[in-house]
């Protein structure tokens, strides 16, 4: 049978390995198998979220409120903005989803960053459009400059923080080179770690309505999958002008976030306390990597997300992961993205105490 | 901002008025409200459902198993087919929407029944093909096959029974239209409402796998929102060929369904003895609704479904419908599709009693 020939193009996105298939492989208990590939908030759901849910798990017979009416509510107070402005997705994803299938062809380029989320070119390619990417792995603005003015992409991804790779661009430049852009282009600034970047440095902070108000072309991304503690729920959302999140609407199908994802959405936004006590256990964490990374010599990118990446001089990162893999810890290979790293999730203290140990016994083993 | 041109012609769905809504604008209390307007199972959630999904809830953090390998296996096994046979979405909507997109372009044309599911033609005019309907409300084979010809369509869909009217094509005869049809063509038989087709009239049950064996090109769409009770959950099915599968696969984004809806419906599947329950209390009171129209001389289309389309002569539709509306009575008005008619779906006995008493003193100011 026949089918629309730009899905031969279209690669199958990897995701990270679920631990009941470690367990399958190689005979590890689910207790002793740690999952640090994810970038999935280690402190568990907030107990106010797990309340909730279980008080309406009765009433999955009956369809979610399609217009999102309360969770667009809580959103457009978070962030002083209206209803109008918001397009809820599941996960950010699919906010990415509508954007690129509303705005490309096969005629359409796009603009990112050579190491970004892979689900970036994997939308673009759904739709035929050209990927162009800068040469260096991490977001260089004057690369993506030269690259706009050459290319004049219909969409420009900026990853702030970026994914896979942690680092992130400050305001002031990333609102300089938006001066210089069309306004028929569209810019998503994908905030998924936004949270983590700014409570760690407040010149990383976008805010997503000074953004929009300031760059009507661009779309600001945010998720509750993060920081917010709800990645099996799948809730995402978009900010923008009302003209993009109109045209994104036509792309959306009715019923497209579940009652009880709507639900544990609205009350984790309630429980800012909960995210940044995440936030703030998160970072004292990440310092025992930059410690053990310095102890032992190993280059890293400094981080301002919940996970940060190693990269290799001595080792094959893919022998690395593998060999952790079969101790039943999962991080992620880097090599598919052109680098010899792995990204590892910052975890629980006896998580990270864990990696730590498990990561000496496999390089002693590789030496 | 410029968007692709085929969004112009897209339309918005309009789903059922939710109770917060009719409690907003009429001031009604949300427990006298009844909402018979978008075919949910009324008799509730499962009770091994509800607990299933009270015991993971502390789990949502992580992200689902992207693999979906617990649920695919129950499906296949319920089935009889592999799991390569299987694609799951949000909903059979999602599905709907991946076989659209991996088959239709522009250049396409995809036909239908003039009076069947709504989001048929939406998802075709996204990918700006052109639709192609047959003069009957009701599917006619007869037709069908004529337009078929004439226009050698990408895709076919075949709602069996078909929403919003309830009709249903016999196995045999929709059998011998697909002998006619060109291999090449993608014929999607939606079952949504087959469970209640198949217990009231044997000679409607059409088997998946024998489907699938007996038209390669043939894909069965299944879903967990109509009999199984989880309209608030968003999961459905596609069962087909695994060429056709994994072409679909090309347009499904990562983790597209969340944790506790694919723990639950992998409990719903468990609970056979609920569902079949459930179905025969819906035609029990099916028949109060067939006496009611007798009685009052009303024309209805008899239903295969947990819903029932009653046609008017001396009354519009759209007046009944907003007047059982300001009475707390939600019901679906058909005026759209052309018909002056409404849906109503089949309640609980207190439910159904409530709607002939309201009805009746709508008439009776309406005369």
């Amino acid at each position: 049978m026949k089918f629309n020939k730009v899905l031969k193009n279209v690669p199958l996105y990897e995701a990270g390995k679920p631990i009941e298939l470690v367990t399958r492989e190689y005979g590890i208990s689910p207790k002793d198998v740690v999952k640090l590939a994810s970038n999935e908030n280690p402190y568990g759901t907030s107990p106010k979220v797990v309340k909730k849910i279980q008080d309406i798990a009765k009433d999955m017979f009956k369809y979610p409120d399609d217009s999102m009416y309360e969770l667009k509510e809580a959103l457009a107070s978070k962030y002083e903005v209206e209803s109008n402005n918001i397009v809820i997705g599941s996960g950010s994803d699919q906010i990415l989803e509508f954007a690129i299938h509303a705005k490309c062809n096969k005629k359409s380029k796009v603009l990112m960053a050579k190491t970004t989320f892979a689900m970036y070119e994997i939308y673009a390619k759904q739709t035929g459009a050209e990927i162009i990417k800068t040469k260096s792995s991490q977001h260089n603005l004057k690369e993506f400059k030269k690259l706009y003015k050459k290319h004049n992409p219909d969409i420009i991804f900026l990853c702030i923080p970026n994914n896979p790779l942690g680092e992130c661009l400050d305001k002031v430049e990333v609102y300089e080179f938006l001066e210089s852009v069309d306004k028929d282009t569209l810019v998503i600034i994908d905030g998924a770690y936004m949270e983590y970047a700014a409570y760690k440095d407040i010149n990383k902070k976008i805010s997503p309505k000074d953004l929009i108000n300031t760059f009507p072309n661009a779309i600001y991304l945010g998720t509750f999958s993060k920081a917010y503690a709800l990645g099996g729920m799948r809730v995402g959302y978009g900010v923008a002008n009302p003209e993009i999140i109109q045209n994104l609407y036509k792309l959306r199908a009715p019923f497209n976030i579940t009652t009880l994802s709507l639900a544990a959405a609205i009350e984790a936004l309630k429980d800012e306390e909960f995210v940044n006590d995440c936030i703030d256990k998160n970072f004292k964490q990440m310092k025992r990597f930059e410690k053990y990374c310095n102890d032992n010599n190993f280059e890293y990118i400094p981080s301002y997300t919940n996970f940060i990446t190693i990269l290799f001089k001595n080792f094959i990162s893919k022998q690395v992961a593998q060999k952790l893999l079969e101790r039943g810890m999962i991080i992620r290979d880097l090599t598919g993205y052109g680098l010899n790293a792995i990204r590892v999730t910052i975890g629980t203290t006896t998580q990270n105490t864990k990696f730590f140990k498990l990561l000496n016994e496999v390089l002693e083993e590789l030496k």
